[in-house]
């Protein structure tokens, strides 16, 4: 059975705490908006898609002890306590922005149906999100060869988005097309999501799998033995430049060299049109203990400096194409993807609305 | 005071536990050779210069219980243990040749002097090392500029030779010579020799050291953050390739595309012109463990399939230029590393006879 990444169960967000895997399967129940929150900071749930799904759930429950009076100032400091989670993903500002949609919309309404849209937003946000995973996997399974091995990076799985994946949604997509195709998972130090969660996710789904620890990409690459490379992306800017984890852009540079193909899988509300190009989007730095220790094991010497960015930055120029669920966008990159996210309402809102946060996380950033 | 990574003291020898660090410094004391080759397999003891080293004092050791008889067999079972515990790194061969030569011109000799003879030999290695190391730190510092930031991956220092460095030589010498220097260490995953022994030794000689995973580095040289990279050797073929730790590769793929200098410091004892190219060189594929597991910590599901090739090879033209003991040799590579060890007996020895060793270990490569 697909993992069940998050849902809404009873009134509640229920997600699969993603830092206990593989070891343990534990699901957590949250009652309060807050410890929703918390959980996105704290990586329970990951990856750029999920983590919108979760904002608007987390919106949804906060919601529901919203009360008549100052509504809109309490659904807007709702709204930015989950603005203030992670940086980098712009899914999690496009969530925010819907939910927004949906408030101003309806805010004049009773509060009971004012409370049952937000949720119906949440969960629509869901299952968009699975169908759009379902469409971007037909579209990159074209791309990938019978036979193929296929390089990936992190986790751009089930467990990063509602459920499918965006990455693995191509591989999954490819074999449900009948191609032989095979994952060699880089390990994707610090939090281990490729060994942790890509690793175990693909085991469970019986789809062949090889783990390296990240280093160990150029070499296979130099031995012939890598036929493409396919991550997910946190945040695309209008000239095709993508945020992705920490190493995404070492792997495209090395494929690059190799000239192996490299393809980016991610929906449209990834895509972050009002971002002219990747230096513009701010880069997490995360707690140094994700560095120094591995679970509650210390591997370096106490007190030294660590840098931990948690997100880089792959140039247009290095990527063979982008895969969303509207269609394939090649180059010149940002051309095509103009005109694939062109009339997406919730990319012009966003567009509009996300400058304040912007400015307060440029902030944040230049504070580390 | 500076690190003992490995000394002979009344008829042992005394290595630091390296798998230890850097929670815990532990020496420990060898009395028999085979347990000196194991701790060379089981990386007690690692870094090219300090294994050949430990074979050498190891030979040494055996040498004691040698008895008058088949000497020359069972010298030769001993040599053959040592050629057996580790493939990639060429000092180990160059060692165990040493001592071979030493035995074959004295083993008519009274035993006694024959032992005292081969502990004479491993001592001068030992002692030849560390100045080997200076000699090339100074050759390096000449590169480094003032205010450098230097990036290094594994550990190239005091902890793999006898003492002082080669990368981190260059480091310590630039120092002494006045320069502000600071170094950035790679974890160098699986073995995390940056994080636990590169951070820790830097620390304790108060050498202002960050600490980054692997895939971090491509970032930095993206925002200008590194001036050059400068790492060790295993092996250097005759035309300038270079086998170092995994990982290596696709720092100097990715220097090279930032236009950043790329230098491999390494003696002469780790030139190994018997091996025209880096693709002749053994790669040594290591227990699985390491990649699953972080110390006793597991971190990916049991039983998936794990790569875990513990070196790489580094193409002549990436690399900037090789510092030897005996100077800098600047591209072409081959040309010019030809002429740095013309005349070194031991290559010329180690070239003749190191030929059976290398035929098993490609026999022992193809199990993998």
């Amino acid at each position: 059975m697909a993992v069940r990444t998050i849902e809404w169960r009873n009134g509640s967000v229920v997600m699969i705490d993603q830092r206990l895997l593989p070891m343990r399967e534990v699901y957590r129940v949250f009652r309060d908006h807050r410890e929703v929150a918390r959980a996105i900071k704290d990586m329970v749930i990951r990856g750029a898609p999920a983590i919108g799904v979760a904002a608007a759930m987390g919106i949804a429950l906060g919601a529901r002890s919203l009360r008549p009076g100052d509504l809109s100032r309490d659904f807007e400091r709702l709204c930015r306590g989950f603005a203030a989670t992670r940086p980098t993903a712009v899914n999690l500002f496009w969530a925010i922005q819907r939910m927004r949609r949906v408030f101003t919309r309806n805010q004049h309404r009773p509060i009971d149906t004012l409370r049952m849209l937000l949720e119906r937003e949440a969960l629509a946000m869901h299952d968009e999100d699975v169908a759009a995973n379902r469409r971007m996997g037909e579209y990159g399974a074209a791309l990938i060869e019978d036979g193929a091995t296929i390089l990936t990076h992190c986790n751009a799985g089930a467990l990063a988005t509602a459920g499918y994946g965006t990455a693995l949604g191509v591989v999954r997509a490819a074999r449900e097309a009948g191609k032989r195709v095979q994952v060699i998972a880089c390990e994707t130090r610090p939090f281990l999501q490729g060994a942790r969660l890509t690793a175990w996710e693909l085991k469970r789904d019986r789809i062949p799998v090889t783990l390296i620890t990240d280093n160990m990409a150029a070499h296979l690459m130099q031995r012939g033995k890598v036929s493409c490379v396919v991550v997910g992306a946190d945040r695309v800017a209008a000239n095709g430049d993508v945020a992705n984890k920490i190493g995404t852009y070492g792997h495209a540079v090395l494929a690059h060299r190799h000239a192996i193909p490299f393809y980016v899988a991610a929906p449209i509300s990834t895509v972050d049109l009002a971002c002219a190009r990747g230096d513009q989007i701010p880069i997490e730095e995360r707690p140094v203990r994700e560095v120094s220790h591995v679970f509650e094991r210390q591997v370096a010497p106490s007190g030294v400096k660590i840098a931990n960015p948690a997100f880089d930055v792959t140039p247009s120029e290095l990527i063979t194409a982008i895969v969303t669920e509207r269609g394939v966008a090649r180059q010149p990159l940002g051309r095509t993807l103009a005109r694939l996210a062109a009339g997406t309402a919730s990319v012009r809102a966003a567009r509009a609305e996300r400058k304040p946060e912007r400015r307060r996380e440029a902030r944040k950033e230049r504070r580390h």
